[in-house]
């Protein structure tokens, strides 16, 4: 049933994609619409329109709980309620927080309608301003050490590198503890080699989108921030240059003979 | 600059998303109504709806490099055509397959004005219809062997294990060679241990979506056919039990206590 026409509250969890409206998909805007509330990390919702009867509730980082406990209340309550991510809600987004809260909290939340709405998440969009250096095996990995310890990311890091996955990474840098993507890097180089490509992909899609791919030796920690998506390739994964700019892409399969 | 605009001839390979047409994206629409050639394997051209103008050219599976080098060839003469996959193009879809026709082609096709339009892939909807199990670090592999040595996924399946990523595998099982799947869920069994869960989404977001979530113990091979989305959870992903239905989903830290 759509959530238009669904009878009482509902929480529809809403990725937004990268920040080009033309990525928005009509499912999330028909939510928007059918909404009576929304709520999100204020960059976020800054990006829905206002209208009568639709109340926005911003909010700062690192209140995903808070946030998450605030829909459900709201819905709850029968009101319909978009939480708007960025990229996919379900990707190191508002989802799972969201889940969180309805674990710890009532048992009656579980009976509210929850949907989780699909989006482009960031990897994808800044894999497809590059060429398709996903196009093979790959993993994403948060590599923010808010909420994990530097262990486990540097343990997977290696695995990451072991299996030859391409690898995505989102948050790289933080501005309160930069320390963690220069090690990254460090330890890539020592895991992957100099020659292997990085993509420093920024803002995609948006007005102040840059894409950069350089070698992991080329590689600086300052090439990236809180708004930039890191891609580093497979040891398959190759450039095509040419004189509109490179593509970098994984082909699709493994030769028998590349194995060894 | 927008596709409409573009002078002369151009490729955009498209993603179509997972089957709802309300999650195909506004930028996808536009590429389609500009234009004049459309390319891909049949199920997806089927999609497409005809208008004057517009040329359909669907082709059979496993033809890719026919089918990108015949999309590059109608660039060269100045038609706009779009490359449709299904999903998002970048993940074990159209645009690594069109890059490798291009690498190998000639050298005037690197002219060619070629764009790559996300969409919303197969492990991003499924997992939004189960809640949210990508909600933390995960990886995605291509269960076929068509293109890769069943001895390259096994190393991967036992590395991703040991990273503790949620898995999510495409095409995890061909009518022609249905073992590669029994041997993964058996693998993943000694790896992961029996009460793991499993998702199998088939056909998601279409009339014929069927979800289940088992645990491995109880997963079977024939649970999955090639329309089927199968993800399993790393060791701290946990099903919400509802009166709605269950809800998967991996919270988004790890505790330190929790290392080790």
């Amino acid at each position: 049933m759509s959530l238009a026409a669904a009878e009482g509250g509902w929480i529809a969890i809403a990725g937004l994609g990268p920040g080009d409206e033309a990525l928005v998909t009509p499912e999330v805007d028909a939510a928007l619409a059918a909404a009576t509330d929304v709520v999100g990390y204020i960059p976020y919702v800054v990006r829905v329109a206002p209208r009568a009867g639709l109340m926005l509730h911003p909010s700062d980082n690192r209140v995903e709980l808070d946030r998450a406990a605030h829909a459900l209340e709201l819905a709850a309550q029968g009101r319909r309620v978009v939480v708007v991510s960025s990229g996919d809600p379900g990707v190191f987004a508002m989802a799972s927080a969201l889940f969180e809260a309805l674990e710890a909290g009532p048992v009656g939340w579980r009976d509210i309608d929850i949907r989780v709405l699909p989006g482009i998440t960031a990897m994808l969009a800044a894999a497809a301003r590059a060429g398709a250096p996903l196009g093979h095996d790959f993993c994403a990995i948060n590599l923010s050490d808010n909420l994990k310890p530097w262990s486990v990311i540097e343990k997977r890091l290696r695995l990451a590198a072991e299996a030859d996955f391409a690898m995505a990474f989102y948050n790289p840098r933080s501005a309160s503890r930069p320390e963690g993507f220069v090690r990254t890097l460090s330890l890539l180089r020592a895991l992957c080699g100099d020659a292997r490509p990085i993509l420093f992909a920024r803002a995609v899609t948006t007005a102040q989108e840059t894409l950069h791919i350089v070698s992991l030796g080329q590689a600086r920690a300052d090439m990236a921030d809180m708004r930039t998506m890191v891609i580093v390739g497979s040891s398959r994964t190759r450039i095509i240059e040419r004189a509109r700019g490179p593509i970098l892409y994984t082909p699709r399969g493994i030769p028998d003979e590349a194995t060894g």
